[in-house]
């Protein structure tokens, strides 16, 4: 028990050096003062620690949710401070994801596939170091997308000190990197912090460069959020996009340390936790929060055992605001942008697009879609075309019935695609598999499909009576695709013809027995197609069949 | 050749009896004058006869695209005229559906499912009822849905007259279809234009009652529709939804006509037909046109042989317009309401919304909420809430991976599920059956279902070294399914497990040999379950594995 003690609270001070100067940088990110950053890194990580699940998740101000912050405050109403949408944005997502919790909506994030969700983080990425190259080289150009970036670049002007801070802190950044010490990169943006808060204030170095500037007196500000509803509704639907990137993106880097840690996950309990750290950062002057995915590494491989290390976290976090409440003021922009452009230029993976290019063309093409909105759109754009594009694909893909003609491999039970075995028919019976659960999609094609089938089997094969049809990959069949074997059954017996199921699943049975459709239509069931083919003149009738029962597969 | 003539005449002059008091009574509803309807009904008939594919699409104005087109035109912006906005709609939906003819888009009718056409069409048709019953009881009410209907009838008042014509139509209408003589039932609605015209012309029997009024004289009106673009741009929305609706409509009647008399239906002729008729419409004066239900029916009753049929129907509307031109202005409105709420209401059924409920629950809710949209918000809303919730519906119905741990069936070489059925398992191997494809949707929840049964295996079974999925029921594995079959795989590697494929389908093995996948992962592959389960130490490589060949299936 002590030894795990001592280990979450060596993890809470190494992640605590990184995520002072993250939250820093990432508040000034989101266009917020960077003390901001800081309250937003204090109790909401207590309240997680409290309800949430994951022992490594590294919560607190992420970039992503900053870039997605940033838009959302852009718009803001005349007479509304950003810090003050901060708040109701951190409550709306809070109370967000409490409801989603309430509603057991965490199947949600499943609407973000794979492809989407890697394409809109390396748009993200790409964002967030365009937008502070313009911090970096002393530019007064600002926006959050590169033709917003561009237009303004045009009349941004460059500071030569600020680009020399710049330079000078992403190379010291990036030589702490590659020294090959792991403790001296860990400690490198912390010690540049201080180095450069030390030049400014006793030497005439920053001159002539933005700093941060003197804070108000550093005290949480223990309030609730400006009960403003137009405000409210304004920011509804940024709070949505954040609350769904958010728990997103957590449940992402926790599921994923979860399993390599061998520990199960408990996405409820994942977006419980998530949604009280949201709460208390808004009743507490900060910002929305969630896991960060290079935080939540380092308290895996720091050794953090607990959520204790959390709590050790805070702690830390409220010591440095102690001690950095007079000095801040002097801290030089370029370096707190140079800590945001290394921190995360490491994300960005180019040979994702490759990879799915490779595998699926139309999901790669979905990928650099997702970050090309990004880049050139907003955030919500970019989110909707990733969600509604996977759902087509996914549409698309079941969208035509494929339906394969089977025989029997020879010496065997098994039936394989005439088209590519050679198979033996019988020319009394159509055998078919039906490759696709029938839905809406495709059930208008089923008939036109089995009808073909039918004609290629009468003039290569024989005059059949039976269609046996190998349900075996259907895993459901909708209303339309109930209506679509309704037509096809007509069909069939206006040629004369029988309609016969094999190996139905389960549940798809327990469906067709609850309306009594197999009894109405007089189809016959096989467990196995197999003998089906076999059973010509002694078919059993569905009342008799020895199949699945209903209930639970 | 001279029979099949004969037969597409007589069709037609039958036909052409029940198009002429819908074409009046549908523009009637559409908000537009009653010639407008007439115009619908006849060039764009040969446009349809030369470019479309179906004998028996009853071709013209249709009672829930007449409604549609009311909607869409209470919003046109002053100074536009009803007449101006129905050519512009049409001259978009020709154009839109010629652009999805074009891009081959005719799948794109398969997004309303069978569920959400039905709750559309009975809510269409109860609101047509109810939008007519004001003309029908002589009262000042209007509206498109039941709020403004209502709030409208308070002040309405009743024509006694009025409601005494309307009345008596109804009933001779609904006595006509009793009366047991086909002929009757369809000459009816034509018979009882002409003596209502003779009885208000000759008679004061309509002092008081609402009459179509003089019409300008009667000449095809050829011409290009407004070009103001704000005008094509407003009404875009509309139009997409009619043309949506135009197609699906059109395609479901005549699909089912088509199977019925064993022709093969080509959707994409039906969208260059219906593209055409609109376009034509568009430049006659006419307003947006699909094929009718009702007609199309009477069309393959009354033994139509050939698109000349439509040939024959334009010939006599051309008639009817001729002889109908100087005692149009006499007819009673309540009597084409009349028309309309008994030629719609035949299409109201009740049993849809059962059927549905007791196959899926949630599919008969949808029905049910797509029929309450049209009622109570507008049929735009309604579509969206249908392609919506199906979309809404599939997705949940892949979210969970089922995962099954399958036995042998004592004796065979059959596997089932060991909740299920007595069957055997050996210790050695964990034999599973993935029952849905890997997709976004799904692919989260993958491996925790998998090593959940894993667990059961160890408690139930023994100490297992391979875990063998049986992949018949996986139709497709998208980028996100890989990803987590690639967790899966490390997560079992962690645990000391082989992972291994049987049955997996050939397009699906030709994705995963694209990327390489089962070299580099080492996974083996078997032909079947059974193989998989006997093969033990002597598994097959991929590239020695007896499997489904690349290519097509």
């Amino acid at each position: 028990m002590k030894a795990t003690w001592r280990a979450d609270l060596i993890a809470g001070a190494v992640v605590a050096v990184l995520l002072i100067p993250q939250s820093l940088a990432y508040a000034m990110l989101a266009g917020l003062p960077p003390q901001v950053g800081l309250y937003a890194s204090l109790l909401p990580l207590l309240a997680y620690a409290a309800l949430g699940s994951s022992p490594v998740l590294g919560l607190g101000p992420v970039a992503v949710l900053a870039l997605m912050i940033a838009q959302a405050l852009a718009g803001l109403p005349a007479g509304v401070s950003a810090e003050a949408g901060a708040l109701v944005l951190a409550a709306e997502v809070g109370l967000l994801l409490a409801a989603a919790a309430l509603l057991r909506l965490d199947a949600l994030s499943s609407l973000l596939s794979v492809p989407a969700l890697r394409g809109f983080e390396n748009g993200a990425t790409l964002m967030i170091a365009a937008s502070q190259l313009p911090v970096l080289l002393g530019s007064a150009a600002a926006g959050f997308t590169l033709p917003a970036l561009a237009s303004s670049a045009v009349h941004g002007g460059i500071g030569f000190t600020s680009a020399a801070w710049g330079a000078a802190a992403v190379a010291l950044l990036l030589l702490s990197r590659r020294a090959g010490s792991r403790l001296l990169a860990r400690l490198a943006p912390l010690l540049l912090l201080v180095v450069a808060m030390a030049l400014a204030a006793f030497t005439p170095a920053a001159d002539g460069v933005a700093q941060v500037g003197a804070l108000p007196a550093l005290a949480l500000p223990l309030a609730l959020p400006p009960l403003d509803a137009a405000l409210w509704l304004h920011l509804l639907p940024s709070a949505a996009l954040v609350a769904l990137m958010a728990f997103v993106s957590s449940l992402a880097v926790s599921e994923s340390l979860a399993q390599r840690r061998g520990e199960k996950l408990l996405p409820a309990a994942e977006l419980r936790g998530l949604a009280a750290a949201n709460v208390v950062a808004s009743l507490s002057g900060g910002m929305p929060v969630a896991g960060s995915f290079s935080r939540s590494i380092l308290l895996h491989e720091a050794g953090s055992q607990s959520r204790w290390t959390l709590v050790f976290v805070a702690v830390f976090m409220a010591l440095a605001l102690l001690l950095l409440a007079a000095p801040l003021a002097y801290l030089p922009k370029p370096v707190l942008a140079a800590t945001i452009v290394v921190a995360v230029m490491g994300g960005f993976t180019l040979r994702h697009y490759g990879e799915a290019w490779r595998y699926a063309r139309a999901e790669g093409l979905l990928m650099a879609a997702v970050t090309a909105a990004v880049l050139l759109w907003s955030v919500g754009a970019a989110l909707a075309i990733g969600v509604a594009g996977s759902v087509a694909l996914l549409i698309q893909r079941t969208a035509q019935p494929h339906v394969a003609r089977i025989g029997r491999v020879p010496g065997t039970q098994h039936f394989r695609n005439v088209e590519r075995y050679a198979v033996e028919c019988q020319p009394e019976v159509v055998g078919l598999r039906i490759d696709e659960s029938l839905v809406f999609t495709n059930a208008r094609g089923l008939s036109d499909a089995v009808l073909a089938r039918v004609r290629e089997h009468r003039a290569s094969v024989g005059q059949p009576q039976r269609v046996l049809l190998l349900m075996a990959p259907v895993n459901h069949i909708d209303v339309s695709g109930l209506v679509a074997l309704q037509a096809l059954h007509a069909a069939l017996q206006a040629e004369g013809l029988r309609l016969e199921f094999s190996e139905v699943k389960g549940p798809v049975l327990d469906r067709l027995r609850a309306v009594g459709w197999l009894e109405r239509h007089d189809v016959s069931l096989y467990l196995s197609h197999h003998d089906g083919i076999q059973a010509g003149e002694h078919a059993l009738r569905p009342s008799q069949a020895d199949h699945d029962a209903p209930g639970q597969l």
